[in-house]
């Protein structure tokens, strides 16, 4: 698998070009890997974002600083803790072909375990007594099935599901930075883990969670995962987020019934409406896996493409680019295909435009390949 | 609807000829049909029934008497009953078409429900409180909308189902005689069920139940309703014997989600898992009906068809039909159609052979089409 354009593992250099550029002001993950295929390293991609913000409109454009990023690399190791890169042995398998896959996560704790198969579980916050019972039950046979099982660190069910695979593996994906305690109650928990599971953050060390980074994490959850069972969860909740993303990513959804007279099962039991696989227990997930493995697309990893140069485009055919995709744009998120449909333009200078916008801070990316205007 | 061969009505004489056709030991109800289809009339049927119990090996054979009958009858009419028969007005709409519909079903209170379109509502006997009170309150929503309720006035959530739908419409299908308090704790409702809903059973009056009258009861249950909804069942339930037969009848099956962590929940969960659609609501069953209507077949009644005259067979090919059919029988129930497949011979030889064999107590019919050897 290794070749000279895409080591196996970064070099320190490398390593600490790529944090520099997923750091950058406007740089997520799909504007990125899109950054490296094109200029075929982070330093050359660094060295062209300046120009590139440019053409999408902004004046003055800073790069991450090299200092900066040193700080974070000596932060994290401080911590006994490991910067994980996409296509990097640890790096997660199946988060790893996703358009959006983090190129750098912070993990503290043991890495290994995110090359292991995961299922997450995920639920309420204020679950039951039964419910965490009952999740810290499944997330014991599941591991000793030899799953990792995966999870957000939240109060209730998923404290309850770390708990319960601790012992044999379990991955705690957290919103904030790797090292942040939250909520204060589960800081036992996080220090278990640490000890004997991982923590992984796709944010810096040191990052208070806010509300806004929560779904993010959730996709992750997911991303990482065969398959997501949600135990007791509200209509509305985070995970009937979180199963919505594995749902889009193609992993096994499966969703514990429950009684119609508790508020906390009413989106479980809208999920099996759904279609999602009612399971009782981890047999009937391990049983849901099997059969429903033709399903799975727990695709090949993609390693790092060769770099593809930049397609060679006159000014003023960037210029009338530009005009037809903000003119098709707005504030509400658009799928990428959609406007590739609309635009009777070739997807690489689509794809160049927006990146330029995105780098300008004009443009936002949404899960699921949707872009609006800011 | 109405033709010389099949009046709506049977006159008294019809009604006392039915009475002791299906009253003669060894004959069920698609023996009935087959008879009274065969022979034209009941009162035929039970001339020429001593003979064709002969030519199944049986020496002697009485049908039911008279007297038994008109003391029956006498009971019913005390009761201030009423015997309703296949084809007449206020006979179940639905069961009408089953193979095995009852040709006279005992009603004490309102018979006029019967033609209403019903709603089945059956679980379990040691059914949680919340339990009770959800089918209490759905049976009320759904009797709202229009629908009659229709249980099996066991303890449990059939006694909640019928007490919630009281005063809008219920149906009791009972596995003894419509006057038999069965059990004791259900007296109050009984009498309250014969006041304002309605009481049926297949069986005379006056029979006590036994268990292996409560099958074919919840036979009946479904087969009267468009569609089934189970609340709290164990595995291995009589709710889901219920649910098997709508199944088999084509009606739709719903079935209200619970905790695994409960036994009661454990066989609706399973209901869902195999296609049950989960409902929470008397809203979700209403939808479930509308969406899913188009798969419900509920087929125009079939009335009495013009008798058809029995096939001329000389004694011979009668004889080896039997040796054929009892070579393929044995005590494990068959499918008669699988029967006709191995057979190589007419489906009207077979029929009667079979019936005869069923008249001399040789052959027992099962739901479903099935049959085996004594």
């Amino acid at each position: 698998m290794v070749c000279s354009m895409t080591p196996d593992t970064l070099n320190p250099q490398e390593r600490l070009d790529w944090l520099r550029l997923i750091r950058t002001e406007n740089v997520g993950p799909v504007t990125f890997h899109q950054l490296l295929q094109r200029h075929g390293s982070a330093a050359a991609a660094l060295a062209a974002l300046p120009d590139l913000a440019k053409r999408g409109g902004r004046k003055h454009f800073a790069v991450w600083s090299r200092d900066a990023a040193e700080r974070e690399l000596a932060a994290i190791h401080r911590l006994g803790g490991k910067l994980v890169a996409w296509g990097e042995p640890d790096y997660p398998p199946n988060l790893e072909p996703l358009d959006d896959a983090p190129p750098l996560l912070t993990v503290l704790g043991r890495p290994e375990l995110l090359a292991r198969k995961s299922i997450a579980m995920v639920g309420a916050r204020n679950a039951s007594a039964s419910g965490q019972r009952f999740a810290r039950e499944m997330a014991y046979d599941l591991a000793r099935a030899g799953f990792v099982v995966t999870s957000g660190l939240a109060r209730g069910i998923d404290a309850a599901a770390h708990g319960g695979a601790l012992a044999q593996g379990t991955v705690a994906v957290v919103g904030g930075g790797a090292d942040v305690v939250y909520p204060e109650e589960n800081r036992g928990l996080h220090e278990e883990i640490i000890a004997e599971g991982a923590i992984v953050a796709e944010c810096p060390v040191g990052t208070v969670p806010q509300a806004r980074h929560f779904p993010r994490r959730n996709r992750l959850i997911s991303g990482m995962s065969v398959g997501v069972v949600v135990i007791e969860a509200a209509l509305k909740s985070g995970s009937l987020i979180t199963a919505r993303f594995a749902a889009e990513q193609g992993r096994e959804v499966f969703a514990v019934p429950g009684s119609p007279l508790d508020p906390r099962c009413r989106g479980t039991n809208d999920l099996i409406r759904n279609g999602a696989t009612l399971v009782e227990s981890a047999e009937d997930v391990l049983a849901g896996l099997l059969s429903l493995g033709g399903r799975t697309p727990v695709e090949p990893p993609r390693r790092r493409p060769a770099p593809r140069p930049a397609p060679e485009t006159t000014q003023n055919e960037r210029d009338e680019a530009e005009t037809s995709v903000t003119r098709l744009l707005g504030p509400t998120p658009v799928p990428v295909d959609e406007l590739l449909r609309q635009c009777h333009l070739s997807p690489s200078i689509i794809a160049m435009v927006l990146l330029e916008l995105e780098l300008a801070g004009r443009l936002d990316r949404h899960p699921g390949g949707l872009v609006s205007l800011r």
